[in-house]
């Protein structure tokens, strides 16, 4: 089978994993017109069944061998299942068939590959498409969920420039804005704007809770905390496997948010206030910017 | 003037500091046919003219002195500012006259009233609606702002029980929940779900912001980002003023914080994936928990 070319349709897709990501990456491929049969694959039946009554997949793969039919096999499972999922779909991938991933790590996605697929890792270019949500399951996914959203590629330096093209393309027809860049620079980047901050909000959470007068304490908490909090509802197997993943990047992101909030103490020990609101002056000042649309 | 029965209605009120808050509370009170003419007083006078503009306000005050036909004064400034409206309000208040507050603060807000109101302070009933926003000035003024939300009442000892009751009813007309408390509980309990969050929010923005590859790394922050970091939008001088004032008990829950930080620091770096998905499922259920109202 020949690689689809750029903007090419896929006639058969597999998506490993039906959850909101997986789910929204196939309805956003049908909305597009560019995809024929979705197959999904996946741990849990119920949610499956659910994905095929709303649509998002028109039938259940009784195994990894469905992947001999696809030309497009999607893997969108919690990144610590990514090397046992392509250890279970090598011996099954077709010479032709494009491989990626919705994996928030990359540097392990490379690993994976190489250490899993041998000379096929070629047709591996791993993806993520950063459009998390607390919420999760097949019943979440919508057409529209990667639509301004980025995606980033992490090809691998073996990826013929048609595989990453095509991978590119199908990123496109779902709306995405699409970027590449190296696996390292990558988890370097989420560590700090995006693995840091589900780890601190776990952490507020999970310290109040096991205080005495918790519930004193939440019923106090109002919109600013729920808000903070949100991403404390994101999902924890995935978010544990993330912060495994990418333990080195995550930890150094933490020393560094650390040596801040040091800086903060000293700053409130010293009571020396016009020092504090200069801090929260040029925080919010950047954030500003940032929604601004500044850094785009 | 003989003090207002619980559900009267003021006359003429006060508000000192017309912003989201000040200027809600006129709106909240004027909806709920509890308050006759408002007057503002305050330092922006564009702010003012605004307020008047929008109906918030009836007139603008000249000085302090409009406190003397006042029957109310509510003072919505930021805490460091409580004092020295306070004292210039302070030969002006007529006997009767009830005067309130909007202060995130309790413990500053009734030693400034003992010091600068001597017996008067007897009419101040601090309180605190927790219903902030990163939104500010009058124009962002609502009566609906209060509805549902909490208003913490941490009355002083010589607070007779007709004063107290009489702002809780203004508050109650306002659509929030009053509830009463310690200043000292107070503040510890704000340190812990809202001081705190606000500061750690400030922090992570301000040291992202401060890196050579800020805007790459904003470039790549998504919707878990733009809500964890939202109160980092919030009024640096207000927020400067807050977190001076709690300083210790905040100094205490980030000491806290930190060492919660230390001991997930720990499981990353013991690659301990097992007690990072007990620790990010346990917060997680503890926010689906709040968030379903089993705290209110």
């Amino acid at each position: 089978m020949a690689a689809p070319a750029a903007g090419a349709r896929f006639e058969r897709v597999l998506v490993v994993g039906v959850g909101l990501i997986g789910g929204s990456f196939a309805l956003a491929l049908k909305a597009a017109g560019l995809c024929g049969r979705v197959v999904g694959l996946g741990r849990g039946r119920a949610n499956l069944e659910q994905a095929r009554a709303l649509g998002i997949i028109d039938a259940i793969a009784a195994g990894p061998q469905a992947a001999r039919e696809a030309d497009l096999v999607f893997v969108a499972t919690p990144v610590g299942a990514l090397e046992p999922a392509l250890a279970a779909l090598a011996p099954h991938l077709a010479p032709g068939t494009l491989v990626t991933d919705a994996g928030s790590t990359k540097r392990d996605a490379a690993g994976a590959a190489r250490r899993v697929l041998g000379a096929r890792a070629a047709r591996f270019v791993p993806g993520h498409p950063i459009a998390g949500a607390e919420r999760s399951g097949a019943a979440a996914a919508s057409a529209g969920l990667f639509r301004g959203r980025r995606v980033v590629l992490t090809p691998l330096a073996e990826n013929p420039p048609e595989a990453i093209a095509a991978i590119e393309a199908a990123w496109s027809a779902c709306g995405a804005r699409v970027s590449r860049m190296s696996p390292e620079k990558h988890d370097e980047v989420l560590a700090a704007v995006s693995h840091l901050p589900h780890v601190l909000a776990y952490a507020l959470v999970h310290e109040i809770a096991a205080r005495p007068d918790a519930a004193e304490l939440f019923g106090y908490a109002a919109g600013g905390f729920r808000d903070f909090t949100r991403i404390a509802s994101s999902h924890p197997e995935m978010w544990r496997d993330i912060c495994v993943a990418n333990r080195d990047r995550l930890a150094a992101e933490l020393d560094a948010y650390g040596a801040a909030l040091e800086r903060v103490r000293a700053l409130l020990a010293a009571g020396d206030a016009a020092a504090l609101e200069r801090l929260f002056a040029a925080a919010r000042a950047a954030r500003e910017r940032w929604l601004a649309g500044e850094y785009e």
